[in-house]
Order: C-alpha cells, then sequence, then structure tokens
C-alpha cells in the first residue's frame, strides 16, 4: 500500500497592521492616513519538506479584519489538498475558488471576496515555488506555453485573447530568453521610485527625497497629485527642478477626479512634463479613461491597481482607454489571472509597470514583471516596477534595490512570507505593538 | 438645558440563511444550488417612538459570514449618530460610508464592502420612512426635487449626468404625478414572474407554473438558460406553446456566457420570440453588452442585478450597451445610489425594469419603481418589476401583488423588517432551524 499523499492540513490567517499613518507615509488625495496591513495567509502542509505557502491582501487599515473573515470563508476548499497536485496545478484552486456559485454572489470576481481568493491562490504559488525550489519568476519561465495558458481561466476573454492566441505569445516569447535571463540576472528590472511624492511631505522633504532618487539611479520618479491644482503646480515645479529634464515624472491622482476635472487638471500641470498620469479617475470608468486619454495626450493615462478583474483590464485595452497597465499582485485573484493581464497586455502590444508599495507588493510583483521580461512581452523598454521604501524589513525575502532596478530575486518561492517577529509584533490587536498602544488601538478599531 | 436628541444606539447584525437549496428554487446556469440568505442589519435608537430601521444584503449561502463582518466594519460608523440629522439627510451616511478612505480600499465602491453599505444606507431610509409615517416610495415622491438631488454623489457621474440636468428631470417629473399617484394605488405597479422558468424544474412543472402565470395576470415571464442548448430550445418551445404569442417571455443567462457564444445562442433562442436576453456575459463587460447589443437586436439586452455601482451603470449607458436597466435594490449602496441609476436611465431615455426575488429584493425595490413611475419617468409602459412567490412570509410587510402587479404598499418604511419568528428560527447556525439540523449545518460551513 502506498502511503497517502501529503495534504494541506491548516490554513492560518492574521490580521496584521503597520501604524504608518503616524508619519504619513503613504499619503495621497484619497488616502490621507493610510495604516498599511496585510490580511495574511499561510498553508501548512504534512509533507516532509516542511515548506509553508504564503499569501496576502495588502488593505490600508480598517476592514483588514473583513478580508481576513473573506479568506477564512475559503479554508474549506483549500484543506485536506493533496500537495503535489496543488502545486503541479495551482489553476485548479484559482478554478475552483472563483466557481464557489455561492461565495461568487459576493462579487462576481471582484472586491473583498476576490482578493481573499488572490491571497489564498498566491500562498499556493509560493509553495509551489519553495517546493520546486525556485523564485517564481524562474518557476514560470522555465515552465511550457501550454502549461501558462492552461493556468488562466478565459471565461469573458475570448472576444479579445483566445487560449491559441496566447500560446502563439508565450511561443514567440521563448526567442532570445536565455539571453534576457543572463541581461536581468545581472542588470536586474528597471525601478521608479515614489517615496519622495507622498502629499503629506512638505517641499523640503520633497526636494531631499527626490534628489536623493536620482543620486540612487532611478530613471523615474513619481508625485501624489489631486488635492490642490496651486500646491500641485508648486509641487510639480519643485520636483522638476530638482530631477532636471531628462527622469521621467509621473503624477498620480488615486481617483480624485470627473472625467472632465482630470482633463483640465492634467493639462494644467502639462509644462512640468509628466510621463504619465496615474489613476486620473474612477477605476471603473473604462470610457471614462479613454476620453481623458484623448484629450491629454501626449502625457500617458496609466491605472490598474485598483482594476478589479482581467474583464475589466480586456475593455480598457479594446477602448484604446490606457498607455500602462498596472497591474497589481494582490488585487485580482492572484498569479493565474495576472498570466492573463500580462498576455492581455502584450496582445494590444501596451506596457506593464506593475504597482507596488503597501505591505509586501514589491516583493510580489517583480516576480510578474521578470517573467514577463522574460517570456511574454520579451522587453524591459518603457516597462517600470513601483518602489516604495517602505516595510521590507518585515520580509523574510526583502526585495534588493541596485541602482534603480530590482534585483532578480535567488530564493525559492514567491518572496511573500513575513518574519515571525513581524507577525508577532503587528498582529492586531493582540500582537506586542497594538496590546502596548491601547490608544491607537482605540482609534484604529473601526 | 434642551434634553439630548435621541440617537442610534445599537446596530444589530444576523447572518439569516434558508434552505432553499433542497427545493431547486432559484436554481440557474450559474447558481446550481442556492441557499437565500440575508445578512440582515436592525439599527435602534433611543427615540420615544421607538421605530427601528432595517436593511439586509442578499445573498445565496456560504458567505454570509463575511458579508455580516463587513456590516460589523461599519458599525462606528453609523453609532451614536442624531436621529433626526440622519432621517433628514440619509445622504449622510452615505456619503460618510463611502468616503471612509481605508475601507474604500476594499472596493472602491463594489463588492462586499459596498453592499454592506448599502445594507446600512438602506436601513437608515427605512427608519426615515417609519418615522415619517410613509411607506417609502411615498416619502420619496413627496420629497422636493432639490433634496433628491442632494442625496446623490455625483462624482463620476458628471461626464454623463450633471446636478442640474437631475434637477430638471425631476421637475419635469411633477407633471401629472396626482394622476400617476392615483392610479398606482388603484392598480399597482406591472411584475413579471421568474417562478416557472428555473432551470432545476421539469417541464411538467413549468407548464403547469407557466400557465399559472398567464391565469393569474402576468404579461410578462422569464424562463433561465444557458446549461444547455438543446434543453432551452426544448424549454423555450413548451413555455412559449403554454403562454401564447402575446405573453412577453423573457430569458435570462446569468453571465453564463463569452461574448461569442451569447450572440449564437440568443439567436438560437430568438424563433420563440424572446423579449430580453438578461445577463448574457460578464456584467462587468460593457464593451462586451454592446457587442452582443448590436449582434442580437431587435431581441433586447438587459442587465442590471450584478452591476456594482453607478459608475458601471454610467457606461452601459453612454456605450449603448442594454436596452433595460436592471436596478437591484441590495447590489450598489442602497437608496441614494438608486436614485443616480434611475436619472442616467431617464436621462438616456431607458426603462428601469428591477431585478427581485432572493430574500426580501420584492419588498424592497418595488418602492423604487414607484418613486421611479410618479416621479422620475413619469410611465410604467415597458416597466416591469421581476416577481419571485418565495420567501414572503419572511416578512412583516410582505409584497402583495394582484393581477400580475404589486400593489402600492401602505405601511411606513421600506418593508424591509423580517418576522422575529423568521430570525429566531433561521439565523445561523444557532437558529431553532439550523440548530435541529445539524447535517445541513456541516453541508453549509464554507
Amino acid at each position: 500500500m502506498s502511503p497517502s499523499p501529503a495534504r494541506i492540513t491548516a490554513v492560518h490567517t492574521y490580521d496584521i497592521r503597520f501604524p504608518t499613518s503616524r508619519e504619513l507615509d503613504g499619503s495621497d488625495a484619497m488616502n490621507p492616513d493610510p495604516d498599511y496591513s496585510a490580511a495574511y495567509v499561510v498553508l501548512s502542509t504534512d509533507a516532509a519538506d516542511g515548506h509553508e505557502g504564503h499569501g496576502f491582501t495588502f488593505t490600508i487599515g480598517r476592514g483588514n479584519d473583513v478580508q481576513v473573515a473573506a479568506i477564512d470563508a475559503l479554508r474549506n476548499h483549500v484543506l485536506g489538498r493533496p500537495v503535489d497536485e496543488v502545486c503541479d496545478d495551482p489553476g485548479s484552486v484559482y478554478r475552483d475558488l472563483i466557481g464557489d456559485s455561492q461565495l461568487r454572489w459576493l462579487g462576481p470576481e471582484k472586491g473583498v471576496m476576490h482578493m481573499a481568493i488572490g491571497a489564498v491562490v498566491n500562498a499556493v504559488w509560493d509553495l509551489a515555488a519553495r517546493r520546486a525550489g525556485k523564485p517564481l519568476w524562474q518557476l514560470l519561465a522555465d515552465a511550457e506555453p501550454e502549461w501558462i495558458v492552461r493556468q488562466i481561466d478565459f471565461r469573458y476573454l475570448t472576444d479579445a485573447l483566445t487560449p491559441e492566441e496566447a500560446l502563439a505569445i508565450l511561443q514567440q516569447g521563448r526567442e532570445g530568453a536565455g539571453e534576457r535571463r543572463a541581461r536581468l540576472l545581472d542588470r536586474g528590472f528597471p525601478a521608479y521610485t515614489t517615496s519622495a511624492g507622498w502629499l503629506g511631505y512638505d517641499d523640503e522633504k520633497l526636494t531631499r527625497l527626490a534628489a536623493q532618487a536620482v543620486a540612487d539611479g532611478f530613471q523615474q520618479i513619481k508625485l501624489k497629485v489631486g488635492a490642490d491644482l496651486d500646491d500641485d503646480i508648486r509641487r510639480c515645479r519643485v520636483a522638476r527642478q530638482v530631477v532636471g529634464p531628462d527622469i521621467r515624472m509621473a503624477i498620480d491622482a488615486n481617483q480624485r477626479w470627473n472625467v472632465d476635472e482630470a482633463i483640465r487638471w492634467t493639462k494644467a500641470l502639462a509644462e512640468f512634463d509628466p510621463y504619465w498620469i496615474e489613476e486620473p479617475t474612477s477605476p471603473d470608468d473604462i470610457l471614462g479613461h479613454a476620453a481623458i486619454r484623448r484629450a491629454v495626450a501626449p502625457i500617458k493615462v496609466a491605472t490598474g491597481e485598483h482594476v478589479q478583474n482581467r474583464i475589466v483590464f480586456k475593455q480598457l485595452l479594446q477602448a484604446g482607454a490606457i498607455d500602462i497597465v498596472q497591474i497589481d499582485a494582490a488585487r485580482v485573484a492572484g498569479v493565474n489571472e495576472n498570466l492573463a493581464v500580462l498576455l492581455l497586455a502584450a496582445k494590444f502590444g501596451v506596457p506593464v509597470c506593475p504597482h507596488a508599495g503597501g505591505v509586501g507588493l514589491c516583493e510580489l510583483v517583480q516576480h510578474l514583471s521578470m517573467f514577463d521580461y522574460l517570456a511574454v512581452s520579451g522587453t524591459a523598454e518603457d516597462r517600470v516596477i513601483e518602489y516604495v521604501d517602505h516595510l521590507h524589513d518585515h520580509f523574510r525575502d526583502p526585495v534588493v534595490i541596485r541602482e534603480g532596478h530590482y534585483a532578480a530575486p535567488t530564493a525559492p518561492g514567491f518572496s511573500a512570507a513575513l518574519r515571525p517577529q513581524s507577525v508577532a509584533e503587528y498582529t492586531y490587536p493582540g500582537g506586542t505593538f497594538w496590546a502596548a498602544d491601547p490608544e491607537t488601538q482605540k482609534g484604529q478599531a473601526a
């Protein structure tokens, strides 16, 4: 009799909150006082190797408990699954989770429930990569194109991208992949930095951090805008003077505007040569983005960090609404759905420049951009990953930035594991930090 | 010293689940075994009148606990508010809830968190109408147009509908309102029935229920389709033969298809003269609906029960993607957001035929259609409210259907209150029904 296969034996969830609102890190026109948080999930198995799978949803404070409850609601879909089956085909978990007809009613495929699915699916990929002994980018880049295609749910996509087209893109992507891998390992993947541009920073801090960004080798910075036009004009002028004409300067309104307002405001900042305007309006407004893009060209339009799923990305591309696809590693239903978005972007010839920052989003999304470079788009031209210098110390395998580039991760997995001490300290409300801080705890409770 | 004003003193939440999956009531191509459920909220006050406000999110079983957790996360936004202020301006609560920058991250304005906001906002309207001693439809119809306009958040709408345009529509809507009110009280508002057409019913039951629908005075029925084309052809033939050529017959695919599939399948059923095809594809696919509508005309395209917010409705109208706007009373953020959708529909000249059924959706949405008739569109032509004969007995003020019409509710409020005995019986998992049924309980737990 053969021994019973190793199975997933536990789905641990944690409500992790960092008190970032105290420094106005992360402040923008819509989010004045975020407490960067993660609804964190760890999959345990009874395999002899002892590997775990780690994933999370990023939130900005209140509601992180709702996100944890949503992950808990998925527990019975994952518990008891054979580890080999799950790791050989993470898509089987993804399909099962998005296919639960009762849970589907809570979306479908959007918001709290969908992000919870993303956390679990990403944890499965983390486990799969650890067991394979590879960083996730490499596991994906080494996979057969046919296998990658099977990881994707083409429902609602085939009017824009068929499985056959996706396969052709991936087969094409094999050309020159070895050379690109060597370059990636040598040089890393280009980053841009948002660390200078938070709305809560004064001009002195903006000046200092913008100069530092250039000194650190970044070729692009980003400024938050949208609260007050006069302030924005002043801050853009300051930043442009500091970085000079050759550094790209993106601006980000975090959904603050109506369509006509977005057009007026962006044009009023055109003299500072912004490279892109990010989230000018609601992430749901495909036609609105298209109208804005027509009006503000040649300034590019970027969005995606709040785009709920592949179906909205599909339409943004079909409608010619954006110049830049900003995937987020933890907003959609994890790696599988992001594979679809990378392939859609390649089909439409639109560069992918991921959203990152928050808690661990840099750690995750670097793997997807590196896969895109190696196996999908085949180029890093006009591609940059957002970089924000926050909270990396809490991760076991934090990102490494060298001369404005993300170094290719070498540790097996999806870089998603928090350090045990950080979990012990920042679990809300019982962790050592929050338990010692009743005042803050009171303010946090929604 | 004046006495302190009455305040909201408690926000009670309940996880209510009905075991509907046992009869295949509500079965369709995407939802084979729903357990109709409600995340139910009751606002208590310390006012002398003793009125409460009732609201809920409708779900189909698993995940109802997540929905309850989401309502709980809103508690501190509502507790302690002066009752008069809240009832004089429910929009103040709506704006506060959608404006919480940390909770907003979990949407924005979509999915679990947004539906939770809808439950609370609807409870506020229920309370306001009870205190005013009017059914909600009447409270709305009696309100000043300027006040109605102030209840709406025009962010992300002004490229399609400005406050000035909304006001003009409402002012225009006053003409003939008295006559319409007399007709409404006399005749009610037209309904159509879905009770005959669930996918899990056999031909005998379909035949019997379709004949009954005609005998009961309904001018329109609806059939679920999308699981198997041969079955659909047979069922549509049976139903058309039973109801004859003059009864409208809608079909509903519950998001089952890709765009090209939707077009082929709908055309294959064209010989049975379907009046509309409902939810042919993803509710997020604005451009997909537009393509389907162009291809299947003159069959109409309808959607809305899963449309997440006013921004997507706006685009469906801008893109000419739908012939019928199917608002749902508990999917968006409650009455306030639905006021925006009614006015958008009126601006674009598209009729509103609400989604209903589930738990209490008929009870709620009748008020919105009656307001639309009296004060916005000013007509009931080609307008029908869905009617499903499920679970009405659990409500204190259940809908009354007469000769295929919803009778105008007369009891004060939003018809949203469950009967105390139903709450005691079907609260999950501790209610008397579930506590006595451990087998089912095990199957339910997600």
